[in-house]
């Protein structure tokens, strides 16, 4: 925040549009706040508080309401509510067996979402973006009405332009997907692609689990498992980009062959067809094959208690490295990690005991995901309202133009 | 870096001593610059340089030359020089097998430095600081001329107070190294204490083999193996600063028993112990045995030969662990992995090829330290230093202030 010094003639475009992005970013994570909490939140002046919230109100983004009374002196300072409406993002998700869409709203209301399973063999991309397109015609607005479309993908992601390096589980490799999906949605609409465990370590963060952290590491299971790391405060994505990828962190030099072309990397002991395969089930069974062997541990069965029990052992293995290199507060187990979590725990926590080392052990904590298997698509919009957070000026103009210089800048 | 706007008459306090502190800092880490270049490198405008600068000189920090003819047109611009001698270091490295000592000056020149070996056996704490103190006191300046004293040390360390929570290849365990070093040192000068490969990060990115790389992982071989992470230029020591063990990550599940407590850390595979396992020759060597058996390798003797391959192929099994979750720019090989690294390039970055995703893969670079075995030491110094860089303006005021009230404030 850059204090709004009207008092020393210091109020350039840059200050105004900093200062409406403090606003604008507290309304969206902390939703409803009194002008009051505001001057606290930004450190800004009452009166430039009030300049700014008058223009996002003129925008339309925010309403200002009549304070209730609250029994406490002084004069009462009116509420600041973020307008869903106002600003929509799109965001999308894309597992290696399921799809899903949602539409989140400005103050982070999800106003609407779907998913649907989609068989484990059947992934040409074309058919997945075919997919995709249907699911968002089906939903209530057109894709044009969002400001972004963020989507969440089970893979190794560049940022910059959504080139999908590899997906091991989805059997893609060198996809540049962003451009595909670009053919798809067209042109009117940016669109932003990011690792799925990425997007659910910054969804925990901001609305989920990790709300009160600044250094988490998100634990995403399914059938690869990924990794989102939160590092004071900010995503740690690494050089490129590429970062996170805890799933293939050898742990078992001579392990099994993981999809991703090396040995014994984490996921072969923990994924999902590692659990499959230890309860002597058929693999590629999917979540209800899952479901199954979960229910089954919880009913005592000794096969499926004893996988559950050596996955947990195995997940302790691989956070116990992690623990001691990133020296997290908290780890988050999504995915289908957070409903393993009670059954696992006993051993997770054990392993993590003697393998950690006592330091980093004694403040770490370990937690199942509060947003469950929603956290990437939640993220994904997320990422899709950034632009929107980072510069609410931009998007002032942009309501206040003439529609056709809107298309025409498109 | 806060633009000094004596046009709109904002120049408060904060914004001098911001704008010393950038200054100061650009001449520490760059060397002599000219006017000109500190404007450039800082973005403050020329008369705002003027003045800074003068002050600067007037406390004795750094001092103008009139610049040399270049043959350019326009009036040539003095050069700032960062005076070595006017703020003095004191860098303290404590290693499994040796002590070392250097005083280092504003501006990163390696004013003195001394290192002794000490017996790997001998670890009393006290007797460890002790010989440390008889170290210091063979240096040509008194202590108490140094603005701080650096300290790195092999092991797990609280950064606010220096307690070591545990050194495994020291065998100490909760030990209030801070205070005991406050003890020996007096109170007139302040300690810091971090990890050893902490500080060799810091060191290498500051004046060693990763100035140009922002995002760094620096691995540490000695008797342990430790890791020093920068990301996106800035340190990463996780949520209590416990993090970068990278020579405690489970590699083997099954494989030895670890100095830690746990089995197959990374750290049993290649710290020096392994090495000297390996080759078959008795471990406890220190820094001799080793060289004796990188010296046989180089020679061609079969035994040393396929032990330093082995050592390369489990560097790269970590290593692509690590790429994976971090995605560095550049991994910088440090201690006696520095000497290794030509030996064990070639198996390092086949298992690397092999086990690291192509994406991340693709853009690092495995590189030795530039440092060599001194880049902790260095990284001390650096630590020692950093109050006179965030807060030059302090420095000054201490200058200005009686000898008698120095004291007292102490």
């Amino acid at each position: 925040v850059i204090p709004g010094r009207d008092d020393v003639g210091l109020r350039s475009e840059t200050v105004r549009r900093a200062n409406l992005s403090a606003i604008v970013r507290e309304l969206h994570l902390r939703g409803p706040l009194s002008r009051s909490d505001l001057v606290a939140h930004t450190g800004l002046t009452r009166s430039a508080i009030r300049a700014l919230i008058g223009e996002l109100a003129a925008g339309g983004l925010i309403s200002e309401e009549a304070p209730e009374r609250l029994g406490t002196p002084g004069r009462p300072s009116p509420v600041v509510r973020p307008n869903a409406e106002a600003a929509v993002a799109l965001g999308l998700e894309l597992t290696v067996d399921s799809i899903a869409a949602a539409l989140v709203g400005f103050g982070g209301a999800v106003l609407e979402s779907r998913r649907i399973d989609r068989p484990r063999g059947h992934k040409a991309v074309d058919d997945v973006v075919a997919d995709l397109v249907r699911l968002v015609d089906g939903l209530s607005e057109p894709v044009d009405r969002a400001i972004g479309i963020g989507v969440a993908v089970a893979g190794v992601v560049r940022r910059s332009d959504g080139f999908l390096s590899t997906a091991p589980n989805l059997g893609w490799r060198d996809v540049p997907l962003g451009d595909r999906l670009v053919a798809a949605f067209g042109r009117s609409v940016p669109i932003s692609v990011a690792n799925e465990a990425d997007l659910g370590a910054l969804a925990e963060h901001r609305r989920g689990a990790a709300v009160d952290a600044d250094d988490v590491l998100f634990i995403s299971g399914e059938v690869g498992v990924g990794g989102g790391l939160i590092v004071d405060g900010r995503p740690l994505t690494g050089f490129a980009g590429y970062g996170g990828e805890v799933g293939h962190m050898p742990v078992n030099a001579d392990g099994r062959l993981c999809a991703c072309g090396s040995t014994g990397c984490w996921e072969t002991e923990v994924g999902e067809d590692a659990l499959l395969r230890r309860a002597g089930r058929p693999v590629d069974g999917g979540r209800e094959a899952v479901d199954a062997v979960l229910a089954a541990a919880a009913a005592g069965d000794p096969e499926a208690t004893a996988a559950v029990g050596e996955v947990g052992r195995w997940l302790g293995i691989g956070l116990a490295g992690l623990v001691n290199v990133l020296d997290p507060r908290l780890v988050v187990m999504g995915g289908h990690f957070a409903r393993l979590f009670p059954l696992v725990r006993e051993p997770l926590e054990r392993e993590l005991d003697r393998r950690a080392l006592s330091a980093p052990r004694s403040v770490v904590r370990v937690v199942p995901s509060a947003l469950g298997v929603d956290a990437p698509m939640c993220g994904a919009a997320e990422l899709a309202l950034e632009p929107l957070l980072a510069d609410p000026a931009s998007w002032l103009a942009a309501q206040a133009a003439p529609v056709h210089a809107r298309l025409a800048s498109a």
